[in-house]
């Protein structure tokens, strides 16, 4: 039986007031010892392969300002992507865009479960308890994740990118709002989108629940510095409370 | 009327089933871009006086490790220190060892106030909600610290150290345990006494409700890595269930 370190989520204002649920699935690039960095180099677990560099900001700044509570993913989602279904092709990739991930290569069935077990479940599992926590003062759940300026050799215009599946309530409402600023380039369901393999954690806790969910990309280079993540959750929070008074 | 972001503590396993309350006091360096970096350098910031190294991992190892809640502050120790009563001379140091704080010069009553409202009330409430919520379940309080191996130009000897006031329960049964290891040297009240205003945090919220608690200080050169603070709360964790199970 292969065991590995249990890593259960951060989380911020478990009882905080407000009415939405921020999730960050790619909060961290930790790697625990046992998988011997997945023979990555430090520079390539620095890299936005392994994390969303500058999520975590954004998120603990909309929880702060909206006293709203947060849970943060504490593994790297090249151990497992907490963003899609365990047995999705590539929930444990063996190569992310370019780079091989070596400590992914023929995993045996045991080593996947204890993945799953260890890094995706826990992770789900605190929402779940959260939101039976707190029933119906949950209003909606929106995830906040980071994309990389230039993919497989692309330039990627956006600023950040509204993602969304069937529900498109809080979308539409958050892009009129942020339209009022002519210079911000709105990705609609781009870089990704949530019409695909994309949308799991929204889908499973918002979506098939009636609740409005929403996804928000920002490119990572704009969220680098922590004054940058605080002023994006500045920029978001008005516009998210704006699209629950119109959706709910 | 001066307002400040205010940082809510990360928290770990709020319903966690172990018995023991883990905190940290100075886990994180931040200061929000209000306070202009206090006028510091990125390596003064990076340094021991705005943080301890290490200590939040170890916190999270152990509540990992045990099934037990966690709450870590969020704030450099540097905007008000969490682990002193916020009217103490040095809670918000215009020096720190030998590196002189720009932005906690002459502060007004008003920026202290804000200084306390936003970061030190905030980690406190919620180890007061934490104790509230769980009530008798938590039946000891362990805090985490790290300290620099060289200060004030004197080697320090201790590769951690084991720090009480009145109540040395936990402090004794975890020496003996430690003890072990011939090649561990553990401080007794060093490199900080218990005896003095650096026991704050736990007397607040432990020795006057007469619950069992201890300050544990490790050398930071020896937790720099997720893995070897991972390592050390494999080694602390059973000492500390067995300090418990002597006590209580």
């Amino acid at each position: 039986m292969v065991q590995l370190p249990i890593l259960e989520p951060m989380r911020l204002r478990p009882n905080g007031s407000g009415p939405i649920l921020f999730v960050c699935d790619h909060a961290s690039n930790a790697i625990p010892e046992v998988h011997a960095n997945l023979g990555l180099s430090a520079e390539q677990r620095a890299d936005h392969i392994a994390w969303d560099p500058g999520a975590a900001g954004v998120t603990e700044g909309l929880s702060d300002l909206l006293d709203c509570p947060a849970i943060l993913a504490r593994a790297s989602r090249l151990l497992i992507d907490c963003n899609r279904h365990p047995g999705d092709v590539d929930a444990i990739p063996e190569i992310s865009e370019t780079t091989s991930i070596p400590g992914n290569g023929d995993l045996s069935p045991e080593e996947v479960a204890a993945r799953i077990e260890a890094y995706h479940t826990p992770f789900h599992a605190a929402i779940d308890q959260s939101r039976a926590e707190l029933g119906p003062q949950i209003r909606a759940v929106v995830s906040l994740h980071s994309y990389v300026p230039v993919f497989h050799g692309q330039q990627r215009p956006w600023h950040l990118g509204l993602v969304y599946n069937a529900d498109r309530r809080m979308a539409d409402v958050v892009r009129e709002g942020l339209s009022a600023d002519s210079d911000l380039v709105i990705g609609d369901n781009e870089p990704y989108s949530g019409q695909d393999r994309f949308y799991y954690t929204l889908n499973r806790h918002a979506q098939t629940h009636g609740i409005p969910c929403l996804m928000i990309e920002i490119r990572n280079d704009l969220i680098k510095f922590p004054s940058d993540q605080t002023a994006w959750a500045k920029i978001l929070a008005p516009m998210l409370m704006k699209a629950l008074a119109k959706n709910t």
